[in-house]
């Protein structure tokens, strides 16, 4: 059948689709989700079918094409082509086989996993292979085939020198900003250390935002390459390189109902490790009340998968378990996070003893993984480099080579504007809550306005009296100070026991 | 914040979406799925939010609206609308919660199938609700509610006399027009039957397939309400009148996955029976090789569920369980399964005696249900009926009510292409394939092309010489015939054996 396009002046980022009129496509027995080959010349792609209800969008004998389809098909508005009915995808048959809760092999996790990089499964099938991941809990070797599966369709970077290490926090405590301070540790150690970060989703700031106060962060593979062989590391977004990536695409399926199932986010986060060609890697899971993992049995769960998926992609893997119950740092927003970091890279006072000790504890364990320290030794030679001003300088080096330039945490800027929450009651803080302070940060403007954010003057433990100051808000909108001085009316976040 | 409205040109029967550039929603904090409230005038509504990659597509500083959203605004091409974030709908927490196998209120469902009705749920929210419910199997209570909820999200058509009798088949079976002799016994003895049937999906034709060769199908509430009180009956398609509308929006989802679950499919079914007030319902469970339900202890199952169900949304149930070996009659294709139809209530000898039997028995039963015959009586009583001519008066009857006019089956015009399909051995025919015999009849056109079709002459036990025609294949187009003929080259769809 022949048909003549019409251009829908559409580019999407997702799913390859074309739409005819339901007319047309009731004559030709074809449904929703159908494969229709489109063949215009020697030209030919397979895309998934829409039906439009109109004339108005689409009128018969035309076919509504986006951009996609019109570059692969050398096409225009009007262009005559071809069309047929097509197979669908065998990865919708393993899909469903999932959903009946059988185990999936590698081929079958590959064929699924190249068919969501490649755009041919739509948000549906996409959204059933979720679902099915998420309700018939993935077995460990599906989880290990899943992770190679994402590692064998994207890109894996190749570096000149080793060992090269890596690092993952599971999240969910404000301010743990420590990829910051231990990357220029272990680069100043001679490792390399190819870091790339997240922005952030539900949080004031992800260490890409707060790196990108200091120097840019979007690069493509081959200058994250050039950057990491020139200065031994980086700290960029992951968003921008792109490697393994069926992880964006499930994501947006995973979003509308902040779905995460354990076996594809350690698959994701994994084969993102494999994909800068890491031999080494360091998982931090915080636990506690407010942070992400509450229970210890979940978090003694997680490392055990981290640890046997981990090794069978061939990472040498260690996994800590760490406190969770507070914000690790004073400053949170990507500018105040920045200002705590290069503090306690210049080992000044300022910089919060409590980031400094995580981070030199961490670094620790990365340098006797490397083989740069003897087992035990590791803390303390973190703690040379960083006291030597050697991790400060070579963060220097980092943030020239990501094209910023230096300058002095005095000499951020500050947002414009700001508000100072202060106690009711004296007494001892015995709970600082990770999830409001993110939220009055995020009301302030964070991590969009960078200075926007919330600055913490007390920790667990602390004795605080009436009417001292808790913590100061800033934004540089009168009007989202507002909103999160709000907020702090329904709860401050901050528990206090006489 | 003020946007200008891009009208799209384009009307979904969707979920309602607007579309943003997605660097406006990025500068918003904006993801896609959000819900957006859109204000122009006095006039408010809300729409999920997606993105547009380019410029092309949505500028910055506009927002592009489908046709249903530009109506409620009452508001077109570049007016000026107000923008603001809303709440998610609620029952997308309680899809969650199904996800993570908690049990479902009524209220929950109700909220979740009022949403669906509404447009208010995106298809990956739709999705997750159907993957959740066909892997967390529902609870009996569970699918009462899901049934009450279906019919109290739509319209119930009331009928001047009762009682109102309904039948349903679980399907799978080729040929099964039973509805088509049932409902006019039935009506002839003074009982109401308002009968809405589905067209094929997967089958040669449908029931509202069958009778839209004799009459027309498509009516509106109002116009099904006329004829059934004036004449007592109809056999109308489901879909135009569309009560329990639910049903459809979930069906485009399951589709790409050809997933049904039992409480699901169960809840939808019933919910349509109830909203045409039927009292007594008739289920024909088709068992055997070949058929929908393959095993008994699945028909038991499912028996026993359309029973306690049923009941408790005020129906009285009856289930059978019917042989579903073979296919019923001897055409298959709208064309000619009116035509055994019709031979059938003419009494004529070509009327094909399983469809005869097997209609008698099940009116029987309803008739025994309705209280018009009494207990073991209601099978003699309908033959007295069909045998009578009265049956056949009142199909005439209703197919004038319906737009149709009376035409004799010899009339009714076949394709004009034919090919017969002959025996390569001797022996009896041990099993008659219904999917096989399915997949030759849509091959040759059916059901879009009315007369196409298989017209089969032997059934299962028969006894058959090698070079004995089987069937004949028709169809109105070459190519389709040949392609069927191909078909049938890979099976015939009949085994016999020496």
């Amino acid at each position: 059948m022949k048909l003549k396009i019409k251009d829908m002046n559409i580019a999407t980022g997702g799913p390859i689709i074309v739409i005819l009129n339901q007319d047309d496509a009731k004559v030709l027995d074809f449904h929703v989700g159908d494969r229709i080959g489109i063949q215009h010349n020697n030209k030919k792609t397979v895309a998934i079918l829409n039906f439009a209800e109109s004339e108005k969008a689409v009128p018969r004998g035309r076919i509504g094409c986006y951009e996609v389809v019109l570059d692969k098909l050398h096409a225009k508005n009007n262009s005559l082509v071809t069309i047929s009915l097509e197979e669908k995808p065998k990865s919708i048959s393993y899909i469903k086989k999932k959903l009946n809760n059988e185990k999936l092999s590698y081929n079958e996790l590959y064929t699924i996993v190249d068919d969501i990089v490649k755009n041919r499964l739509s948000d549906i099938e996409m959204t059933y292979f979720v679902s099915a991941c998420h309700l018939n809990a993935m077995q460990t070797e599906e989880t290990i085939n899943l992770t190679k599966a994402m590692i064998n369709t994207g890109e894996v970077l190749k570096f000149k020198k080793g060992p090269i290490m890596d690092k993952h926090c599971v999240g969910g405590v404000a301010g743990n900003r420590t990829t910051m301070v231990i990357v220029p540790i272990l680069a100043a150690a001679g490792v390399t250390m190819p870091k790339s970060s997240s922005r952030s989703i539900t949080s004031p700031s992800g260490t890409a935002d707060t790196m990108e106060v200091l120097a840019g962060v979007s690069f493509s593979v081959k200058e994250v390459r050039k950057i990491v062989n020139k200065v031994g590391a980086c700290i960029v977004w992951g968003g921008a390189i792109n490697l393994a990536p069926a992880d964006d695409r499930i994501i947006r399926v995973e979003h509308p109902l902040s779905i995460d199932s354990n076996g594809q986010l350690l698959a994701s986060i994994l084969a993102k490790k494999a994909s800068v060609s890491a031999g080494h890697v360091l998982v931090d899971i915080p636990l506690g009340k407010g942070a992400k993992i509450e229970h210890r049995k979940k978090a003694l769960f997680l490392k055990n998968q981290f640890e046997v998926v981990g090794r069978s992609a061939g990472m040498n893997i260690k996994v800590i378990i760490t406190d969770g119950t507070q914000p690790i740092g004073n400053g949170y927003g990507p500018l105040l996070e920045a200002r705590d970091v290069l503090w306690v890279l210049r080992n000044d006072l300022k910089g919060p003893s409590d980031l400094r000790k995580k981070s030199v504890v961490m670094a620790g364990l990365l340098l006797e993984m490397a083989g740069k320290a003897k087992k035990g030794q590791g803390e303390k030679k973190a703690l040379e480099i960083l006291e030597s001003g050697k991790a400060y300088k070579k963060m220097q080096e980092m943030i020239k080579a990501q094209g910023g330039k230096e300058i002095l945490p005095e000499n951020l800027k500050l947002a414009k504007y700001s508000f100072g929450v202060y106690s009711n009651e004296s007494g001892k803080i015995i709970h600082i809550d990770n999830e409001t302070i993110s939220k009055i940060a995020r009301d302030a403007g964070a991590p969009l306005d960078k200075a926007a954010g919330v600055y913490l003057y007390h920790h667990k433990n602390d004795k605080i009296m009436k009417g001292e100051i808790l913590y100061t808000i800033y934004s540089n909108s009168t009007e989202r100070l507002e909103f999160a001085r709000g907020a702090t009316k329904e709860t401050k976040g901050i528990e206090a026991k006489h």
